[in-house]
């Protein structure tokens, strides 16, 4: 079997497939897609690759990515420094930022708890969290994690972890999602928004 | 709403949603994945779409997309220089060399006749087929088109441009797919394979 394209164009196919929700078939037809728009989008887009693998790092406070250090948010003076909201991955905080809910800043712990995947508590971002929620004026730890059992395993460990300190540890309400059919919802859900219910 | 991405981030993730297969969700997740890894995926692919950028010609023969002009499979001196098989797109002629199936050379039309999205002959690469298969030598011309409405009227308007000249023009078989269940077919491709049945 003969290989029809290039060397060159193989590679490109080859690590756009390894691009999550890309497979060999699709990533053969972005390449092309690519190539076909060569000034709209290839160009520009191995520009932008460029640059953001050359700018962009890791917020040695919080962990989010940004292209400075401290980030965007940490260095942000309107938000509440006595507030922390721990996330398990920066999607989450982009979908937090996203709804405009967060008050206060940060904390990327870059995974949860995992027996299964052997992540253990020294694997994740905790003794920086357990050192920040240490200092002084600290009011507030809101655990944004996960509804999974390996989100909950870790948010009971790090109540844990927290116990000590003078800050209250919060975590999200669970409940009906705006716009959501109670027909369609599991007996989970429903009874945690009974139990949790507010006044109208 | 504040913006969690930097300018840089969001213009990467901008890109990445244009390609086919990706949404904003997934370009957000795969802007990420590249993100974290920077070293064995974000520079690599920076880099191959820069080469191929660069590098990547239009065959002047074929319309076949290589680093060379002409390209690869038209430079190739063991393939029978006086047979053309017609593709729409460089999608099926990657797809004909995968499989291994190709005596001859390709001619990329580069789409079909539409009336509906008003792609007329002259949108095409038809002229220069037709003067392909005009020269000394020439034997047969393989239209390769999708069986599809737009497809099938595009191999009968080739048929008559090539009308007047010495070459034989066939085209794909129709039949039942090797794998394929009778039962989950169509009925024109039944009566199709039918028709055309060879000797076992």
């Amino acid at each position: 079997m003969a290989d029809p394209a290039g060397p060159e164009i193989q590679r490109l196919i080859q690590l756009l497939a390894r691009l999550p929700g890309l497979g060999p078939r699709s990533a053969r037809r972005a390449a092309l897609h690519l190539i076909k728009r060569r000034d709209q989008l290839m160009g520009p887009l191995a520009d932008a690759l460029a640059v953001a693998n050359e700018r962009v790092v890791s917020c040695s406070c919080c962990g989010n990515v940004d292209t400075t250090d401290p980030c965007t948010i940490c260095r942000d003076a309107r938000r509440d420094p006595s507030i922390i909201v721990v996330v398990e991955d920066v999607s989450d905080l982009w979908a937090l930022e996203r709804a405009g809910a967060v008050p206060g800043r940060y904390h990327v712990l870059g995974g949860v708890l995992s027996a299964l995947d052997g992540i253990r508590p020294e694997d994740l971002a905790i003794p920086r969290l357990v050192e920040r929620a240490s200092a002084p004026d600290m009011r507030e730890v809101i655990l944004a994690l996960n509804a999974t059992v390996d989100g909950q395993t870790t948010a009971h460990y790090l109540t844990d972890a927290l116990a000590g300190l003078p800050v209250k540890v919060t975590r999200l309400a669970h409940g009906v999602p705006v716009g959501g059919e109670l027909d369609y919802l599991d007996e989970g859900t429903l009874s945690a928004a009974m139990r949790q219910r507010t006044t109208f």
